[in-house]
């Protein structure tokens, strides 16, 4: 019988496991958030992750765990583990990615390079830190963040106000320097229950405010050395958290030439949806293949460069089966992914894909053919 | 709203429409034949293919109809179309797929090249037949056989008796004859409701027991003017045949370097399961943006050469996942793709495909992985 592989929570992310699922022979069964999700086609279950006994009944006929998302709080996921399931990434890893204080601190302890931070109760906290760091800093709400939401630049303790004020007695807020990148890097590396790790070159990400827009893999004109360092990281990452499935490292290159984490996440992510068709093995089967405990596969690039261009928000005129057509017309290069999403301005409803030889034209492609449908 | 295309059958190649249909954000719908069938993941609907109440069912909230084989009822197929049912490849075009006496009196009206033939309705016809033709010949019932059933050669009109008794009134076999043949073509095209037609590189097959083995993209060592002729007869048969959706066409390779048309059909095709990994566009989504009347796809091969091998039959010793792991782990280039079957000694169960740069490595590969399975 097909191994059956669980995944919790039903966007785009466990859409987008369908395929490589329906090809490696894995039973995919989706807890979906609701009806007509993205991944609605796999969903064996409709109900709230945040509730143990629907995610209970969902485990009971599956035989490994993953997901969509980070956001199955711990209580439940600890509850599984006792109960004997198979949980990938497991609770232990995914609490660093589920609070950034307490990544924070663990990256400290790896000695993993990462921007000056601190966790600051108060005003009074936050305004020496930026004394310390010329007046500026990033602010994060430690949980639920995502797509720059809960992340605020601020050049006075008073800008991080409203978030003090709804802090529970003892918790506190995260304060990073403003580092002063030159660009953004991504580091995907997989890794199995059983050790084994396979690590993809290092990409190149633009954000457009504070969401990912466009992806080019490699990252270009990378020095041999920054790309070791950038796997080296993933790498040691993976192991010192203890990390099982994809892990996506997004990083700072500063002018120096040094990289320092900015986030974590345990899945696949963005950063790697240009390997769905520009990799031997893309994110999706990799992390189901992890997950699942089998062999990882080969990380080659197809080609040269790879470039992923995200798809926001929806039609301005005509309807999609227009603008997909003239997409598809203009550019047959572009290789078009979509999430069975209702366009809405600046939501994420799907991405572009091109592989090739030539860096300036694949990015092109790809912007050409995703403005079909901005 | 997503465009629902319907797929009568639920066999591997309706199964392996799903990953491309995700991608593209189609609402793929499936009648299987049973419960548990390989597109069981997309069936909406079980039930007998041949009952047209049954089939009007299933079509009844779909946008377009297509299939996973060419075994559907003309009866049923012309009610559909009446019924006012868009249906690619439409039953005028089908018939040439589902009787090859119909087939080769088209081809010739085409001017399409092919062996000798006749329409034999006894052992006298049959006789004559092979007295032209070095006394060899090759029968074969005209409707129903597919992976060498339904297919004889014959050096005496005896060796067909049982077929000839088995013929109603009016009814005949087909003879063709041995064609000396170096080796096994294939020819793909895909063919949009509005003419757009889009052409594979020829690619060669290796047969064993009548069922096909393996396949090599493109066909090593083929001549420019062997592949043109190759892509025009292709070209040919899809626009004279009227055939929507994808079309392989099955050749023989003479030693004088001519190209005879073996077989017809008129789906995605085992000799093209390569252009999933090592196509642009692979025959899946080229199929479903074909049936959709969606622009059709780039088909530039991503690497000089595509290898695909069949994985027939099931595993002699240890399970499927002991040896599915072992082909991962020694064979990290290798696809495997698999049909979600039972295994049983020379049923199909899955495919592998190499990608690569050398033909030699490629071939090694790609058989060594199946050979897991075997």
């Amino acid at each position: 019988m097909a191994l059956r592989v669980g995944v919790i929570g039903g966007g785009q992310l466990a859409r987008m496991m369908i395929a490589p699922a329906v090809e490696l022979g894995l039973d995919l069964r989706v807890l979906a958030e609701s009806d007509g999700m993205s991944a609605g086609l796999a969903a064996t279950a409709v109900g709230d992750y945040r509730d143990l006994d629907t995610v209970r009944a969902f485990v009971a006929d599956v035989d490994v765990v993953t997901f969509d998302h980070e956001h199955v709080p711990q209580e439940v996921l600890r509850a599984l583990v006792e109960d004997g399931v198979s949980v990938h990434p497991g609770p232990h890893a995914l609490q660093f990615a589920q609070d950034k204080l307490v990544m924070r601190a663990k990256l400290a302890e790896l000695g993993v390079p990462q921007p000056d931070w601190a966790a600051v109760h108060d005003p009074d906290e936050l305004a020496r830190f930026l004394d310390d760091h010329d007046g500026r800093g990033v602010v994060k709400t430690p949980r639920g963040g995502y797509d720059g939401k809960g992340v605020r630049v601020v050049r006075d303790a008073a800008d991080a106000q409203d978030w003090f004020d709804a802090l529970n007695e003892g918790e506190a807020l995260l304060v990073e320097e403003l580092v002063p990148f030159v660009r953004e890097l991504a580091q995907q590396v997989a890794r199995r229950p059983s050790g084994e790790i396979a690590a993809y070159p290092v990409v190149e990400t633009v954000q457009r405010d504070g969401v990912c827009a466009e992806v080019i893999a490699p990252a270009p004109s990378a020095p041999v050395r920054l790309s070791e360092v950038a796997e080296g990281i993933g790498r040691s990452i993976a192991e010192g958290l203890g990390v099982t499935g994809m892990l996506a490292v997004e990083l700072f290159e500063t002018a120096d030439e040094r990289v320092l984490v900015n986030e974590l996440a345990m899945r696949p992510h963005n950063s790697g949806h240009w390997s769905q068709d520009g990799a031997v093995t893309g994110q999706f089967e990799q992390h189901l293949r992890a997950v699942a405990d089998l062999p990882l596969g080969d990380t080659t690039p197809r080609a040269p460069w790879s470039v992923m261009v995200n798809i926001l928000g929806g039609p301005q005129e005509g309807t999609i089966g227009e603008r997909f057509a003239a997409a598809m017309t203009e550019h047959p290069s572009a290789k078009i992914h979509t999430y069975g999403k209702d366009p809405r301005p600046g939501r994420k409803v799907g991405h572009v894909n091109v592989v090739g030889q030539d860096l300036d034209d694949a990015v092109y492609q790809a912007r050409a053919a995703a403005a079909h449908f901005d």
